[in-house]
């Protein structure tokens, strides 16, 4: 066990199933010092929810209970759909030292939120943390840090920093990897939360960074990293689509459906084709042949039937309002889940061949799609078993979508911030 | 070059840019002997297109001259979607001795219509091919060769063979690789027929069948295949969701509104998050960072402002109906050109990804959902050639649908068929 066992009041998630959406949704305050880190199941005192506005505070974030320092900047990771906000505060109102982390993230299209949200930052600095009027900078990466560098300089009237978004993710990953334990976990149905210790020979790993598209990135040591390949079938994808077929108006509201809902109904499986598995070359009954493979000849049949003068009504019996067009006989739950397994299993295919390439055997899904959803995870993980045999390794994070966003921050941290020392290189007081 | 050029009447097609569509649609007609064969720009005497009535009849077929034997079989491939029909016929009216090879497709939902078609045939068989009242077999393989063996037998009244998917497959592109000239092409836009002539030393390749779902098979020599991978998103993904989102109702209608659309409305490139490109890591401006990423957005935004009680209507000025509800500020054509980019593109990343694993270098394309269309083919080769860099080479076939049922055929042919005896080993008189 490492040093995190010895720290004071290690506390280890339950492993109750709710817990996984509890402990993603709202990643958890870790606290970090140079003993040791542990996690904290502590809702953040400021932890209200601001998603109806577009911005979706997380409640809980990382503790940094024995940092004293000033802290002048925050951090922003601006992709194609969401803005990643982290930034320092002190707990002025707490009986314990130092601070937390806080994480935060609004939609890229609303990105006036963000703004001002920073705008409030740079006004409550000294309060929060010491540092004097004016002295705010904005560590920035993500696609945005170029869109709206222009912008941002001139709203927030701050320093700008630039960094490169594939070295803050992997610095942001490095860290979640090596310094934060009960962050890191692989997914089984059976153990939701199956959590790894954080470690020191990480090298080498594969990132997947699920966005709005997908980035994959091969990391053989600190900074020693290449962007390998990428699908541009991503979370942007999913919601696009599903916001077209479903009318839901949310992600969430999405993942929801996609829980309730039966894909065979609407994907072509091996036995549709067979009526039987095809075990000479593995495929089973149950295999997902073409996903919306039945779609076409559904809607087909009953555009004829409504040409021929059939009754169409029936075909929908769990409408209530008669809606039974061609397009509503497939139910939107259903069209959900088939797009969340097509998308999971096609992003776990492309990773495992990846590492067949590289010769790679874990894997770190980062980014902000998964939004700790069971059969997502369910779904990648299967993926990689699958296709290796059991061989290569699928892992999660608690803070899966602020890699890049910690990566940024981490990029102007106080010096030896890190209990293993992880950032020196890159430490800038 | 091979002993196709000293053949008589060799007739390679022309450089127009409208000979694919007619070549592809209709395969052509290629005249097997074995001083060699080559390709007549024929039409078939009976022609006919049956489309409307639920199969396609290609209207080239594949001429055998100097075969007079019995034939008392025919063929079928039956997949998820297509049953793929290949028989002998002998041409009663014309000069020439022989016959030809006839491919015909049928929707799998109408099988029906396919075993009326046999039952013709059957009936017809004494005139068609000599062989006598009753003889005929049935050579059947893909899935519903197992789900619909025993209406097959009762219907049709005749014996059915079944053969292995796979190893019909290889079987038939085998024989189109290594027999037919002016069958096997690879494809760049300025050279949309660039033709390959027939060779033996094929092996090692990758087949890339894409039907419903897509299966990728190693095949390492005669007989040696191994199914080593595929994707269920294939044509069944395609055209279902298309079905859905355009109302088109034809896999033609789909693939002609893709040739007129903007991907770039729907979906998010690296210049949309970026503003420019992210050249440290080779992507460009224009490369799609999320297929339908632009989708969530904008569709959000319209309900929001329709919630404000904004005006919708002149969010999509093309149209004449004033039907621009959120879902329709999106035009058919610009959703259908995206998905069949992510479609294709998704493929062809796989394939190539496969071909690293396998150590492969060629790469064929089967199966009915290219159709001779130029955007799938420019797609699927750039695919092939971007990840690549350039060394691996994606081909396409005329007959593309057909190598399951032509393998199928083919295990029952007589001896000596194939010019360069390739399929001595399977041959049953």
């Amino acid at each position: 066990m490492s040093q995190a066992a010895s720290a004071p009041k290690p506390s280890r998630p339950e492993r109750r199933p709710s817990l996984l959406d509890e402990t993603i949704l709202a990643p958890g305050a870790v606290k970090i010092n140079v003993q040791g880190a542990f996690i904290v199941d502590e809702l953040e005192p400021q932890g209200e929810n601001l998603s109806e506005d577009g911005a979706q505070h997380n409640t809980r974030g990382i503790r940094l209970p024995h940092h004293t320092a000033v802290v002048s900047h925050v951090a922003l990771d601006i992709g194609g759909s969401l803005a990643k906000l982290v930034y320092f505060s002190r707990e002025p109102n707490s009986q314990e030292l130092g601070g937390r982390l806080n994480f935060l993230n609004f939609e890229t299209d609303r990105i006036g939120q963000c703004f001002e949200f920073v705008q409030q930052l740079k006004t409550k600095q000294q309060t929060l943390n010491g540092s004097q009027p004016g002295e705010l900078c904005v560590m920035a990466t993500g696609g945005g840090a170029y869109k709206y560098y222009d912008d941002m300089k001139k709203v927030l009237g701050v320093e700008v920093l630039r960094e490169d978004e594939m070295e803050c993710l992997i610095m942001g990953l490095d860290f979640f990897i090596t310094e934060i334990p009960w962050e890191v976990f692989a997914y089984s149905d059976t153990d939701p939360m199956h959590f790894e210790e954080p470690r020191e020979d990480i090298y080498p790993y594969l990132l997947v960074n699920i966005g709005s598209g997908v980035s994959m990135v091969k990391v053989s040591g600190p900074k020693q990293y290449e962007r390998i390949g990428g699908t541009s079938l991503g979370g942007g994808t999913l919601w696009g689509l599903l916001s077209l077929l479903t009318g839901a108006r949310t992600f969430d509201h999405m993942l929801a459906m996609a829980d309730r809902g039966d894909n065979t109904t609407v994907d072509m499986l091996v036995g549709d084709i067979y009526g039987t598995d095809y075990g000479k070359i593995g495929l089973k009954t149950n295999t997902i042949a073409s996903s919306f493979g039945k779609v076409f000849k559904i809607k087909r049949q009953g555009e004829s039937e409504a040409e021929d003068g059939s009754v169409l009504s029936n075909r929908d019996p769990q409408r209530a309002d008669g809606s039974a067009t061609p397009e509503r006989a497939f139910a939107p739950e259903d069209i959900s889940r088939s797009l969340l397994y097509a998308v999971s299993n096609n992003i776990g295919q492309i990773a495992y061949l990846q590492c067949e390439k590289y010769n790679l055997e874990r894997i770190y899904f980062g980014g902000s799609f998964i939004r700790g959803h069971r059969q997502t995870m369910s779904t990648l993980s299967y993926a990689i078993k699958f296709w290796s045999n059991g061989e290569k390794k699928a892992y999660f994070l608690r803070h899966e979508g602020y890699l890049g966003s910690v990566g940024a921050f981490l990029k102007r941290q106080p010096r030896n911030w890190g209990r293993r020392n992880s950032f020196e290189e890159s430490s800038k007081t």
